[in-house]
């Protein structure tokens, strides 16, 4: 039975700053970097055989991927970027600080945008700095201008059942090293999570998600690594 | 025209115990990262746009391109691990003190181990603790008891010809992080050097070979990033 690890990057320079980040390519802070580190020792430990790994093009995942696959002794299995598993677009609050939003737009607005299911802000101007429609990672992508959870996880889900499920089904272990909300929606849709509760599920940083598979992709079982740490696991569906 | 960047390993914790290291997987020393990423320094000044790179299976060539990769701000490009760009597998000198070999068999016949051509050193026993048949990364692969530069050579070229010379006719700039040999087997293909002088080419640590190709992959220009390190350069052929 294929077991499935989630890791969501750590700390970076804008979560440091407290700024809407999302597509932005913001980098790990040093704290980012210990607990992408501190995640891979927890892998290290696990009863599992990971021959995959699947990241975005966003370089604080992919340093999270890179930092716990060394500490791991698994630098050599091979890891596929993908745009599809990049953060939730955060549209025209990217690159605002968090308190200086809910002063403009109030606390209520914001919060509906950061926890709705389908609600998403309003769109990136193409002509902001913060626009990534020319950014040579992206050529061939249609750079979404704004992102509700229910956008990220209609393209997640597609690259999950193209890349990642077969993988899985021919009984390999994977990890995944994402964000907040790619792995959100992974989530939703691998413990059939409605979608008035999935905001309430937050995977911790530096904290690794173990789920394993039964033959059809159903979670039979769920752990965080670090069990020290309290959080909102997902119920098995 | 496509360029394509060569970059070869720094200090390993075995080149500091000078020991022979071949395939086994010794990993980068603090030093050894340093000159990564004053490679990757040097490749993010240079006038090319790499979007893909190659590297071998060995933890010290991968993270020599992590760390580059990272400092050229192009963690996001694709990377294939290949066990064909290994380093020259040392045989039964693995592991072993290279002035301990010398004085065991002699300073003249271990110059012919490292410097001949066609002339593998003698196998690797597989009791041996450095036997890596069973390496999880190399299932599937006919790991070999020993190598030549001409073996060496003799795998790394098929993978040259049916992985990265593809991607660069498409004008696509690649880099490959590697060894000195798999390096110097590339080279002896790229600059027609003769069996008896490619020994005699020594890419540096840490200081990018940078060649400019025409479209039949032919070397029209080369020259190191560090200019201010002296080393021995390919003739143009």
């Amino acid at each position: 039975m294929p077991k499935l690890a989630l890791v969501r990057h750590g700390q970076s320079a804008w979560n440091l700053e407290n700024r809407f980040t999302g597509w932005w390519d913001a980098d790990l802070t040093e704290k980012g970097e210990a607990e992408a580190r501190k995640a891979g020792q927890l892998l290290k430990g696990v009863d599992a055989d990971f021959r995959a790994a699947f990241t975005s093009v966003q370089t604080r995942a992919i340093r999270t991927l890179w930092l716990a696959l060394t500490e791991m002794g698994r630098a050599w299995i091979p890891v596929e970027k993908a745009w599809q598993l990049n953060e939730r677009h955060y549209g025209g609050l990217t690159g605002l600080n968090k308190a200086e939003t809910a002063e403009r737009h109030g606390e209520e607005q914001v919060h509906v945008w950061r926890r709705s299911y389908d609600v998403p802000p309003p769109p990136l101007d193409r002509s902001s700095d913060y626009d990534l429609s020319s950014d040579p990672r992206y050529a061939g992508v249609d750079v979404p201008a704004t992102e509700s959870l229910k956008l990220t996880l209609e393209r997640v889900l597609p690259y999950w059942d193209a890349k990642i499920a077969p993988v899985l089904r021919s009984g390999t272990d994977v990890m995944i090293a994402a964000h907040g909300n790619s792995l959100r929606a992974l989530v939703k849709h691998l413990f059939d999570v409605p979608d008035e509760s999935i905001t309430g599920i937050e995977i911790p940083t530096g904290n690794p998600l173990l789920i394993d598979l039964d033959e059809n992709l159903k979670p039979i079982a769920v752990h965080y690594l670090d069990s020290d740490r309290a959080q909102t696991l997902p119920a098995l569906p």
